[in-house]
């Protein structure tokens, strides 16, 4: 899964994946709400990401990706395993280039990411629901096709990619006290935590999981890599367990690693929602919900928060029971 | 109702108005979608009052009303009757100068509305849900504390504040061929065309009304004033009729009033959620939803919209039927 032609994420290579992808992503906006800033004694800037191309930051460690190969790399098209916002990015990225983007899915993706693969003109093979299944289904889509694979997140020109939000919330907004992300496969985290170390060194870089899905946290407080096994938690973008590229990154450079409850995320979705006018999804709203639970002392600092995504499925709205 | 201190809004009159409200309001962002503009092969930008204080373009014709003041007419406070985005507006600005504001709602106000005003500090009383209830009580609320009134929207003072949002849009796009709002009372809509006249002459201005309140187009294609009667839609920020202030205005300086069905209106706000990820009200979607019913040619042109408030009961989503 590594790749051997593009070295570690130095500020160097971040700084060149900002001007490779800046003609093709959106440079999106920083929000702040005074009621929320007044509720909680403090400033918090929201780097709006679910504002992004494909509607999540996945779209910047894509292009990143795909513009690091060359054509005759691209003839036989990129391939991932991803139900959601990574298969639309992908898909989205490739076509930037005309290049194809083979999806394995799980058979049970819900219609609504389905459809925005297909809408990005990604070819779809699914298969069983399972980590087995879909890495073996990877193998044989590339055995066919002879497609490269773009990972999710294990991959360094990914985790490059990503770290450009946080560069350019750094840029818009210095001195911040703290940064936050949320944390699933910790793409986007360890991108952050580089871009902070490097462009904001005394920033101090939290991150914020779902309770029941913690292995980083349980990775991070340890100190040895643990798995999470079947976690099921409403923040669908963060089921995924650390990679062996992200871990290290993460161990090394974040500060801290905070969890949070099922019912924080959805009061923290609605909250954003209401206060600010903004869709946002489950993912996104975990390190919100770590300032609603307290988990981070904010009183009087200066906070950013990477908003990681907005792809909601509207007809099913965790606060909304339909019988 | 007519306001004898504060005569016609002209061009200085607004210059004014940006100027008095400028450091008590948000100068809201103007969003472009990509996927929007490729789909109708037209460029629209969209001027986000719902990213407004309290979350409408209500709050700028409030706060030039209430700003126009002295101290010694606020002492006994304002009132209106109201039950939306008004009612808020009156309350939120009123508390910038530390006065009260009285406000008469119908009894069956919706909670969310109730609990806003609350929250900016008006004084509610409710009366039953008809105009004779609210204009008797609203007249005995002024009888009993000497408020003064501030009218939604047929009050010259109101207009000249609403018109600062179409000259915030034109002073950030200029050229533009189409400038659309929404009308229902006419506040939005008058002060946006004498905006357009005075700073934009040579953009059309298009209003566009729900099918099932369409008594500004009546009065607007009929040339005599024709008020709805209990009119039945989804965007419940349309369903007065025009006043005696803003209708002449309306006739003089709007080019076109086109109407939508109820269908297309929530397509258009549900559109508008998914691709911009951000909340609008269904009175905000309703110019959108002309332009979904091709009843606005947009081809090649540069369109720039009033999306004019955000606040919707987030438990009773108009696609979500709960049974």
């Amino acid at each position: 899964m590594e790749s051997p032609a593009y070295n570690f994420p130095d500020v160097n290579k971040i700084l060149q994946a900002a001007d490779r992808i800046k003609h093709h992503i959106n440079k999106t906006p920083v929000l702040t709400s005074h009621s929320i800033n007044a509720a909680f004694h403090c400033e918090i800037y929201f780097k709006c990401e679910n504002f992004q191309k494909v509607g999540a930051f996945k779209a910047r460690g894509a292009t990143n990706a795909i513009f690091l190969l060359d054509n005759s790399s691209l003839v036989n098209g990129v391939a991932t395993h991803s139900s959601g916002n990574h298969a639309q990015a992908l898909s989205w990225a490739a076509s930037l280039r005309k290049a194809k983007a083979f999806i394995v899915m799980p058979s049970n993706s819900s219609k609504v990411k389905v459809e925005a693969v297909k809408n990005y003109l990604g070819t779809i093979t699914f298969c069983k629901p399972t980590l087995e299944a879909r890495e073996a289904t990877l193998a044989k889509v590339i055995a066919e096709t002879g497609a490269i694979e773009i990972h999710p997140y294990n991959d360094l020109r990914i985790i490059a990619g990503q770290a450009t939000a946080a560069k350019e919330l750094i840029e818009e907004i210095p001195a911040l006290d703290i940064l936050m992300a949320p944390v699933g496969g910790g793409g986007l985290l360890s991108g952050t935590a580089l871009s902070a170390r490097y462009f904001s060194p005394k920033t101090r870089v939290i991150a914020a999981e779902p309770e029941q899905a913690n292995d980083a946290f349980l990775s991070f407080t340890q100190k040895k890599f643990i798995p999470s096994v079947n976690p099921n938690t409403i923040a669908d973008g963060l089921r995924t367990s650390l990679g062996t590229l992200t871990y290290p990154i993460i161990l090394d450079n974040v500060h801290q690693i905070v969890t949070v409850s099922e019912k924080s995320i959805v009061m923290a979705m609605r909250f954003i929602w209401e206060r600010m006018k903004i869709l946002i999804e489950p993912s996104a709203a975990v390190p919100f919900a770590a300032i609603l639970e307290k988990k981070v002392a904010v009183s009087k600092m200066k906070i950013g928060i990477i908003l990681s995504g907005g792809n909601v499925d509207l007809d099913k709205l965790p606060w909304i029971t339909k019988k």
